[in-house]
């Protein structure tokens, strides 16, 4: 089964709002195993959204309409799909009541344009709207189906979750499942890791794809199979040879995050941490405390963004900083293991860098940026540089750190072989 | 000139990731005047790109593609192009160096698959990616453009503001000026502020449209002109108007943050602030400091996630922690004044909640936060209740920390009437 989803709203095509409904499409679909060829998005014109449908029909067969069911002037998308199948429109009598119950109060001419909520094409199966008007709606011609769905996302939602899916699956006896699941890499470049891994990606069921991420890489597994069982047997197959090849590069997966990865190492071994932050301002604290439940390991941290809090907090002597700089690995390393003595913390860490714009120089340019570790069995430091804007910078420097954060809790407590650096 | 833009990527038929790129085209297109027609969004498989191109050839001026550019194999939105328009590739020498140079340390098979990047149609312009390495391009066959954009949002957004939308300008001598103004809004509600500028959002041209963002309202004003002139003209005009209406519920404009715009204020009236954050986790200090030279009024801020480090280190009664909770007016008074006091700063803000899933109780639920800030004159503190997730709470405890801080920033520092409460 081949489907398209057509969009429609000129707002999406000014830019005005993110087109939020196109992943909710996306994702229900390919849980039903349904491939999803193309999604168009066009305005509210008639006469496009017409030759938008007539070109779906070549490709899919499914055909599902997004939006422009409502009650104003520029809502036509029912309009433009009953004329390309030349058939009727009908009323859908419980919509209509629930209009009018709610019109009761209002004016005639209002009560006249939101009537029009209630019109389907003539022999569809209506799908009741819980949380607004408009129904979504189903009608078959010449094997193809087309789907009329509302543009608000609940509603949307609400109509795919309890109409229209149930409905795709009862009627085509959808039996083919697609699953898939997302490995999350880190300290490794794109072309290094595809390197590694080069004969899975070539692998046709499941397939393997890798997607960069800001600092870190996703390979998206994606399985087919007749039942979610067998399709799951898929995933972990493939996720054992994923794991096995790209051994403590690969740090979680699906919504795992380095920072829950993290945070769950520092919990299990009982280890305490602290961060001493100058360019980030507070970005990697707030990182590490994403976690719900941080505050078992995390139980205070400080941003010395001067050179005086350097020295007055975190004991930098004053001769580093004027000799060596605030972003030197010298000043890392101080500023790690001042934070840790400071708070009595297993691991300390520190990151002190140029963010930009302003403030480089040609010995020191923008994006230069120094990591500081300090840890009971000695301190380290890394130097990184990077090349976006401000904000760019000062999440990636983060995710570097926890990168970098995350290679050394590997070495020291997780079993196995450690990463090949 | 009519447009249409076809992203590729599976990734997004597999609802993995949201479009923005296709929000990102739309305003862009929208601000040079050209109509974008259709947005396509098709999977990585070259017969469907080639397909899709010939189906935009029919309606279409300017056909740009995004993505698929990169070095790894299911890349090929270049080959459809080249393929469909019948002609050759070419390397494109300055990119191909940048490429050779970054790759010198590493394998030739690696670098094989990199340069793969530095081809572009023959004959395009080409726009070197400043931020990343895969350029974007802009061929003319037969009287229509077909424009390549690498993927990445922030590689996209730099190659069309830097290269493709001036080259466009230029090469079309686009004269009717879209041009745009977006008016922020802070401490008022998306009905009580609309219903304050109720006759402008009524006018046509300029329109004036608002949109809900995290914590804030944006209002975009529209101008349609015969030129720049103009147009900015309307926008000025509008823009008086406007501001008359809502005072200093007006905190910027366009690119202006609220940090930013505190930032300024600060800076202005020679005043130092500092941070004592519980629940954001450094969040607040991380957004202050989003802003270029923030140095200037913030040296230090301090993460006391815990009730100890609130007594040790801002002196924050244990008594109080006690009876009152670390979640209370009074703690957040006593936080704020205490990282005033520890650091010497004018201005001390603190916050302290309950950012969940975990941690609330009947009396004090998840989304419970309160702010605090002391000043010179006295310490006032604030009550909000959040209804979101974790990461939400901590950015909305954020906004609506540092919208208190503008109100009483503007009370005291701004000429002119003050806002109404």
């Amino acid at each position: 089964m081949r489907a398209e989803v057509i969009c429609t709203g000129t707002e999406l095509l000014l830019g005005q709002i993110i087109n939020t409904n196109a992943q909710i499409f996306s994702r229900g679909l390919a849980d039903l195993g349904i491939d999803l060829y193309t999604i168009t998005t066009i305005g509210d014109n008639q006469a496009r959204i017409e030759e938008a449908i007539r070109h779906a029909q070549k490709n899919a067969d499914i055909i599902i309409l997004n939006g422009g069911l409502g009650p104003t002037e520029d809502d036509c998308t029912r309009e433009a799909l009953v004329r390309v199948l030349g058939i009727e429109e009908e009323v859908h009598q419980p919509t209509l009541k629930k209009i009018q119950d709610y019109g009761k109060s209002r004016s005639l001419a209002l009560l006249k344009n939101n009537e029009k909520v209630a019109l389907v094409p003539q022999g569809s199966v209506v799908f009741t709207n819980g949380v607004g008007s408009a129904p979504a709606s189903a009608v078959v011609r010449d094997a193809k189906v087309y789907i009329l769905t509302p543009g608000p996302p609940h509603e949307l939602t609400y109509l795919l979750e309890r109409g229209v899916y149930p409905w795709l699956k009862k009627t085509y006896g959808l039996d083919v499942t697609i699953a898939s699941r997302v490995m999350k890499v880190i300290n490794i470049g794109e072309s290094d890791a595809e390197e590694m891994v080069r004969d899975l990606v070539c692998s046709t069921n499941p397939t393997l794809a890798p997607t960069i991420k800001k600092g870190e890489l996703h390979f998206r597994i994606t399985a087919k199979a007749d039942n979610v069982t067998l399709a799951h047997q898929l995933l972990d197959e493939m996720e054992d040879k994923f794991r096995a090849k790209m051994g403590h590069y690969v740090y979680g997966k699906d919504n795992e995050t380095l920072e829950m990865v993290i945070g769950s190492l520092l919990r299990e071994h009982g280890l305490q941490i602290a961060c001493a932050e100058s360019c980030t301002g507070g970005l990697l604290a707030s990182t590490l405390t994403d976690v719900s439940g941080a505050s078992d390991y995390l139980t205070f941290s400080a941003i010395t963004y001067s050179d005086y809090w350097k020295t007055e907090f975190l004991d930098v002597p004053l001769d580093i900083l004027h000799k060596r700089g605030a972003v030197s690995p010298e000043t890392v390393k101080l500023m790690a293991d001042g934070i840790r003595h400071k708070t009595g913390a297993d691991i300390g860490l520190s990151i002190s860098g140029i963010a930009g714009p302003t403030g480089g120089s040609l010995e020191k340019p923008v994006g230069l940026v120094y990591l500081g570790i300090s840890m009971v069995d000695g301190t380290y430091s890394k130097k990184i540089l990077l090349s976006g804007d401000r904000l760019f910078n000062k999440e990636l420097s983060v995710k570097k750190m926890l990168g970098f954060l995350y290679e050394l809790l590997c070495e020291r407590y997780v079993d196995g072989e450690a990463t090949s650096h």
